[in-house]
């Protein structure tokens, strides 16, 4: 419900603890953590693949998504997170501070780089989450 | 290793069979599925979100993502998938045919709507496959 | 006003003229054309940059933005192109068809191809359209 | 020619003047500049659209574009960006810093907010550059 959000999808592994919590002032739970995604480019002089650009990105996720992924990921994760774009500013010991962080729409664990069991009701073949919607 | 991809990134159910194969001019195995993903709108006039226009994009992947693809969902499980599209072409009874079609570089269940279980290596809580790797 | 929207950027060139229409049962002026964009590779054995894959889509945009882009554009121009997808249907003689085809919100130049002069207020330095909003 | 970009699209305002050089340990130009975009939200208990969330991002492009950037855009000017984030790091008076930024791959005035004179070549009606390319 909102116009010109900015998207961005990040491939990377989660790069530190996922950290759960419910501030005073929001009913929401809140889930945050890093994702680290590194660039790989190929060097025409050698032939091979080498490290390019990183990029580590704060994610938050919100409500029901915030529950799943604190119970689901550990540091070193790889995931797949899609979500937008925003300027957080705050305020610490009269200094003011600014960054970019990313609020996640969804997120999975990347099949590229682990395997995972998928939780359905058994009679259905349809997730656990939407038979019990 | 390209340059002006267009990169897209879908969150949506798969439709149809994950269909496996081997094609014999390429090396590579291909799994391919069709992800509907259906716009949400808010409508001014009830006050209440409802159905906005639809996407049904058909996701090629390739090597050990489409194994693991083929392996993992079946019909109705909820998808994050990001990757790049072209335009396929193709002639069927002498008549030429064309279709927007995306190639997958990652895809993982969407934790918005489904539970997983993560198969790491037990010493190490680094992913299964990143440790055999 | 829409949640699940599927955004896409193109950088590519308008390949069709810029057709412009009022269709009868909306409100909204319409500007429909499509875009090329072809992705380069590289290639290890000859060392050089090769074409890629293509993609053509088909794009719409309304209201003034579509009669800018008709005025703005003609059949060759770099564009650089940002919007949603979805999956249009219709019937004809009978038969069914569908196409994946993009709805732009933005839509510009692209720089790294052309050269343009903006049309701004004098006084201002400010855009003229937004002088005039 | 990388693998595992994370790119992005903005569509918002020059909010800081283009900064254009070029740095002694790197043979191509640089133009930097910050884009600010900003959601917009609907807001169900007035029926009214009002203010998101905003995105600060330091923009930086390369070579010619980086040349023609700084000949078309000033302080103000509605933009559309596409391009790739990473982190840069760099250290001030013994404290380190970072931040998120943009590379650009193509830049486009915002043909929704402004309009502007295409330079073309009289007699093909092909973009300047590309005829002299």
């Amino acid at each position: 419900m909102a116009w010109n959000e900015t998207k961005v999808t990040l491939t990377g592994r989660v790069c530190t603890d996922v950290r759960l919590w419910h501030p005073e002032d929001d009913e929401r739970t809140v889930a945050a953590f890093t994702v680290a995604a590194h660039e790989r480019k190929f060097d025409k002089a050698t032939g091979t693949w080498v490290r390019g650009r990183d990029l580590y990105m704060r994610v938050k996720c919100f409500r029901r998504l915030a529950a799943t992924v604190a119970q689901t990921f550990v540091k070193g994760d790889p995931v797949v997170v899609t979500g937008k774009l925003h300027t957080s500013k705050w305020e610490k010991d009269g200094e003011r501070h600014s960054e970019i962080e990313m609020e996640a729409a969804a997120i999975g664990p990347d099949l590229t780089q682990c395997k995972v069991v998928m939780l359905r009701d058994e009679r259905s073949g349809v997730p656990a989450e939407a038979v019990a919607a």
